[in-house]
């Protein structure tokens, strides 16, 4: 671990770069999942943000954080959706042409909101290697700044700008728990988190068929994801370097969850508090129905990382009317 | 008409007698819809207000309005479910008993949730007739104070609070849009916008098979609506007396849209802007969608009435997982 690691005072520098630039999400509660959870339970809706998830608050925050913006020609990343939409997004904000990998198995929804953007999309096989040869190539072609979609500081400080919101509502959190895939969104949230409390704990949720998180954090070795089978499109990436080295040092657990208790987890947020969140959001959900998590408490937050679904594939929904 | 009529003055101060009562519920937009839509609009959230629904503002606004509460004994309404639902939750709020009579053909979920807030529930047939005559007998039984979903001046003036949080942000709008069902929710909606704009029109959305207060408008005579088959299950009541006195005098117009059209904006508005809206919400929203009210202007502002849905019979949700 060479590369220094984003600190609390990075998400709050990220936090004032993005004031007026990102949208301060609300945060929403409601009695009958409360009675359903047996807990107080307030939920930050990122699925709310503009492209609908958090990760315009990254991918902006390392846009803006260019030491000589003047110099970047384009920029490039590769994405299972919401990091290329958000990079597309930030980038046309700053009259950048932005080309994004996206692989094979990624959300149709998601996919046609990158090229919505303006951004180039370049198809690539599934599984984490194949991006990064998809995007070498691209690069071979033409040189452009490469956005890492969450092993990169400016990116996670940026993520940990959704928790200083909610942590900013006059709450008295036991825990905040956040979905985890490569990390980004649960390293900057933990520098929020313990930053801005005393004794808050910081949950990460995975789903059980794509754990190498979990097993990253019980094993205190970095293991990689391969190429995992989950309905959570957005968390089949493996956890980074430094999302890994802030996942060990602050967060206090991670919990797997099933995929039917993602599902389930769908549902039950659109039916009590009326939303829509993808399967990447509802495995923190499903973290706080299941109770497995120790440190949950008395009163939690939780962050919904998106909303960007596929209606015509949800479990749930059938592609009508 | 000799009944007194709401003013703007009585929106006022019921907004003071709900200050941290009812939840100012969040005005959210997407760039996606807005493209659709050909104009901005921002929707206000109301199906994220307690209860799912608008509806919390005008009961408890009655309630809390009352000269001398501690001569209420119980109190009791009719209602297609949003309406008793409110009442429910006021009166527990309160602690006073609440019944609350419901008409066959009305959304489970929301029955469910008048018991689930601890009111009596007594059913009847479908048709306002059959409402009032059902109510009537449960007062001959144990007198109780009524508090009518929409043909009460407190519950309009409630009802109106939702506009003026809306009028409070930072827009310029050219339109605010509501659903038109008893005439509640436009009547204290047009009071709110008379008192705080020029210029700015209020536009009634009413479900084509249930066009009673298209009709009334269109009229000059308060038609009855009979037993309308709609999608829309708040929609189906007619126009109250009180209610049409303000559609005449403050509202610009009156708009129809199809079931086809209630269900597609049902489900642009979990696409676009990842909130579930029930299909009365919808109404609204399909109005602006159809473009054909010739004042919504090009910054448009929209309640979301509720968003109480059952999940298992929504034409585009199927029963699972």
């Amino acid at each position: 671990m060479n590369e220094p690691l984003p600190d609390f005072a990075a998400v709050v520098a990220a936090a004032g770069r993005l004031q007026g630039r990102v949208r301060r999400t609300p945060v929403v509660h409601a009695d009958a999942f409360d009675a359903r959870a047996g807990r107080q339970v307030f939920f930050k809706c990122e699925n709310l943000q503009t492209g609908g998830a958090f990760k315009l608050r990254g991918a902006l925050n390392a846009l803006l954080s260019l030491p000589d913006p003047a110099r970047v020609a384009r920029v490039a990343t590769h994405s299972s959706g919401n990091h290329g939409n958000a990079l597309a997004i930030a980038a046309r904000s700053l009259h950048l042409p932005c080309t994004v990998v996206v692989p094979e198995g990624s959300s149709r929804t998601k996919v046609a909101a990158i090229e919505a953007a303006g951004a180039r999309v370049v198809h690539c096989p599934a599984g984490f290697a194949a991006r990064e040869a998809a995007l070498a190539t691209v690069l071979a072609d033409k040189p452009a700044h490469v956005v890492h979609p969450f092993d990169d500081s400016d990116v996670i400080a940026g993520q940990g700008t959704a928790a200083l919101e909610l942590l900013a509502e006059p709450l008295a959190l036991d825990s905040v728990v956040a979905p985890v895939g490569g990390g980004g969104l649960i390293g900057g949230t933990a520098l929020a988190v313990r930053g801005l409390t005393e004794g808050c704990a910081v949950i990460g949720a995975e789903p059980a068929s794509a754990d190498d998180a979990f097993r990253s954090f019980t094993s205190g070795r970095r293991v990689d994801a391969g190429v995992p089978d989950t309905i959570a499109d957005g968390l089949r990436g493996s956890i980074g370097v430094r999302n890994f080295e802030l996942l060990r040092r602050h967060v206090d657990e991670v919990v797997t969850v099933s995929e039917a208790e993602i599902i389930a987890a769908m549902r039950i947020v659109l039916d009590d508090l009326k939303l829509l969140v993808e399967p990447s959001s509802a495995v923190a959900v499903a973290a706080v129905l299941g109770g497995r998590a120790r440190r949950l408490g008395g009163q939690v937050g939780v962050i919904l990382s998106g909303g960007n679904v596929d209606l015509g594939q949800c479990p749930f929904l059938s592609g009508g009317p």
